[in-house]
């Protein structure tokens, strides 16, 4: 086993084919992590989901960890995490980025079905209306193991 | 698709089936998270790690969020999350909790192993001392999907 500390561009091309990742944010020192389906271009990680728990963290504290990885077996694995900051994309301001965001993660996977789903069956009509928000990577690290 | 909240024990049963989780730590509300091995028994998760940003960070801030998900598709997964505390296994207070921790967690994986080869390459021999702690698990609650 071989642990070596990726470059910032293979963290890049990693995050940019990965879709689901563990999103952590914290609210008085207390963590919370979820997982979420993810888009990734250029600064930003892009994230769909409806109002909750972490919605509600993040508008109060925007400091976020991104954390994804990938693994073959034991001996073949990658891990990256990408500190960054919080940003809701709100009608009107950020409706280009909304269709964009929206546009990047449909073409993804559907997983956006499942928050719609978990949304209808717990809370009310006005709470299911989706967010938007994305995050703006300020550092990102990764590890990778292999064979030696 | 259906969503669906499991009952505690069936949270505490994935937990104790499931040997890799993402654990979330946090320092002046700056999350981190990162994948670890564990094993759940009764009311603790066990965790072995060496010296790093995640210990120093529990250190200052025991408290901990652990996730943990297992996907076969889509519209079949869960997602079981458990609030903790952070409680190191020092000697020679907690030699028979070490010891204990060390059994449960080898007969899960080598996992360990990637830890121990990871600080290798990193740091020097007196930061590789194996350490030992468990989370003291307050809450757990977790999402199933399945198809309708």
């Amino acid at each position: 086993m071989l642990i070596t500390e990726m470059t910032e561009k293979e963290c890049r091309e990693f995050l940019e084919r990965v879709s689901i990742a563990r999103l952590g944010c914290s609210l008085n020192d207390q963590p919370y992590v979820v997982p979420v389906g993810i888009a990734f271009e250029e600064d930003y990680i892009y994230v769909f989901s409806t109002l909750g728990k972490k919605i509600k963290w993040m508008r109060s504290n925007p400091k976020v960890c991104i954390q994804a990885d990938e693994s073959k077996g034991q001996s073949d694995w990658i891990s990256v995490i990408a500190n960054g900051e919080f940003q809701e994309l709100p009608e009107p301001q950020f409706t280009d980025e909304r269709a964009h965001a929206r546009k990047l993660l449909e073409k993804r996977h559907q997983w956006w079905l499942n928050a719609m789903a978990e949304r209808r069956n717990e809370l009310t009509d006005q709470e299911i209306k989706p967010i938007f928000f994305r995050i703006r990577i300020s550092s990102v690290t990764g590890l990778r193991g292999s064979a030696e």
